[in-house]
């Protein structure tokens, strides 16, 4: 078994080309990771996911430990047997739905307790019970619990919660037992401030995490904000561990994010948006619920080799969601997954030419000009 | 191109090996047609139900006509290409929907108006314009527009309604445009009495059809009072025509009709129970909502290879359902369709090999003796 491990294979500006290894096997950075909530990444088979290129996907632990509840999860195998998925698996810490998802939170220094928001069971997390859920469904990657405050609480709330992010990260750090080929995260909080992202960068950074995440962010600021940050904060972050921006985002986050030198996503846009009538194209969004998609014998991305794209036409994809059928969201959901794993095989490639900056450009060149059309259909 | 024709290779008493040439593709009878209502077997991936074994599906004519339409679905290259199926498909010509489903029916010699039960348009259905739109839509096998009383409504209704059905399937036939490889089946109906259905045959015989149906079974009748039409019925069916029986059934109605000369079957029941979390295996029924497999790490069916008996646990499957995972759905519709095709390999090699009674003395065998188990799991 190999060590938990980060090397960078090239650069390009501040952005890199590295592999992540674990336990369960390689991760090509920049990596998008699909989210399985529920142990299942929503609408589509495992065997689909990895099609795609997608090498890593991320499990909820609030989700997973209500439900089916990880002891259970532990005893059937741990989630990569559990959910037929055998590559590696990043799991969150459960703070961030807590605060979004759960009812009757009491928040105190030792963690957090809440009510199951299915059926109103107590819960009690900490840093040091979130690290052993985690570990119980056999993680790769584990997340430190953090707290998530507001995007529009003002510095002093911000800091504070900073402050404590940072003590459960010490707590979920010593709680982490070290296995080969498995890691803990720390993650970076601190809100817009760059004074307060820069001390808690230096807090992580001195309890040698396998890797850090950015947190906090893609919570409703402007995408500008999201990248004034990122440009105080990527000077501080260690070059040779991952870095991680939770949560995000659009392929144009993503974009902009990878050229500041972020290595790992998650977001549920590609298979939330599968499942209400939306896929992401190379010439942008299109809502497939739309009348004038209902004769339109093209494919949704004529450039794709996804199967969706392959195999059937925009009429088919606009009656099945009309009809409320559930190949709409399979099909919409794989093709989603697959355009975002094409966005990341292209900046992959165009860091390790050092053209990033030219695939930078194409990606925002007019997407009616078929200017656009070549940029990922290379794969 | 092929005529469409049927063979019969064995026999092995009533029962019949078969196979059914059509312009898409061989049919091996006796054969189960998953059902694809709206252009789409539910929850499935076309290649998947091929990856089943099943050679045909069956399109509802109610459901395409009303919606994406007919004359789209022309437009488009037909519904083998708009599903991306590109082997056989048989229609039916909407009458039994339009009973069951529309509103503000209006029934005349010529034929049925009605409205949509989606958004409340007006359409007509006449024997001349169901037979034209399961043209548009290229099926195989057209179905005549015939009557459904219900089965309990009392003889004189039933012969009036089964005379109608007779006149109709001789405008069916003048209607049908004769091409190589396309056929239109009639259908016999008659309820329970075997005098009435004698009558339906033998008139249907007259008019040459590619196939006969039997229609008005399975719809609320006992099992023994729908073996007992088709022991009355059988000697008077054409032995050189494929049997479709509508509709039916479940695996115990399925081996009980193909013991008595059936050579065709379509019902949503391995479909809807896929959605509804109920398993089909060589043991019975499985209710996998049940909270005893929640910790069950065996298989659905440890003898069956569908990927969702290979891959998978009780355990998850029932995670799944209790969660409303679109995965649930998908993985149970995909076993209860391969359930399905199994059954129907093992009666067709039966009726080969001479051995018929012996599979179905095994089939009705105590399911928890272990004797069942080989059953299905040579394929």
């Amino acid at each position: 078994m190999t060590d938990f491990s980060y090397t960078v294979s090239a650069t390009d500006g501040a952005a890199r080309l590295g592999q992540v290894s674990t336990a369960h096997g390689m991760i090509d950075t920049p990596a998008f990771m699909p989210v399985g909530t529920a142990g299942t990444v929503k609408a589509m088979m495992p065997e689909s996911v990895a099609e795609t290129g997608a090498q890593i996907v991320l499990g909820n632990t609030y989700h997973l430990m209500l439900r089916p509840g990880a002891d259970r999860v532990e005893r059937l195998g741990g989630l990569h047997k559990f959910m037929n998925w055998p590559g590696p698996i990043l799991t969150d810490s459960g703070g961030f739905q807590v605060m979004s998802l759960s009812k009757l939170r009491k928040m105190t220094e030792e963690g957090v307790t809440f009510q199951s928001h299915i059926d109103g069971r107590k819960f009690e997390l900490t840093p040091e019970t979130s690290i052993d859920i985690q570990r119980k469904l056999d993680a790769d990657i584990t997340m430190q619990l953090d707290e998530c405050p507001a995007h529009t609480d003002d510095k002093k709330v911000i800091d504070e919660s900073m402050q404590l992010s940072l003590r459960w990260a010490e707590r979920s750090k010593a709680a982490f037992d070290d296995r080969p080929g498995y890691g803990v995260f720390g993650i970076v909080q601190g809100g817009v401030f760059n004074d307060l992202r820069e001390q808690s960068a230096k807090g992580l950074i001195n309890m040698d995490f396998h890797g850090l995440a950015v947190g906090g962010l893609a919570v409703g600021e402007p995408q500008n904000v999201m990248f004034e940050v990122l440009d105080g904060l990527m000077p501080h972050m260690p070059a040779d561990k991952p870095r991680y921006l939770m949560g995000v985002g659009t392929p144009a986050d993503i974009v902009g994010a990878v050229s500041r030198g972020i290595d790992m996503f998650d977001c549920v846009m590609p298979t939330r948006s599968g499942r209400t009538g939306k896929g992401f194209t190379r010439r942008g969004e299109v809502n497939i619920r739309n009348a004038r998609h209902a004769d339109d014998p093209r494919p949704l991305d004529e450039h794709c080799k996804c199967p969706a794209c392959k195999n059937y036409s925009r009429a088919y994809i606009h009656h099945l969601v009309k009809a409320q059928e559930i190949l709409g969201p399979m099909l919409l959901t794989w093709h989603n997954v697959h355009y975002y794993q094409d966005l990341m095989w292209w900046l992959r490639k165009s860091i390790g030419e050092g053209s990033l900056d030219e695939f930078i450009k194409r990606f925002h060149t007019d997407k009616e000009d078929g200017d656009i059309e070549p940029l990922l259909k290379e794969r």
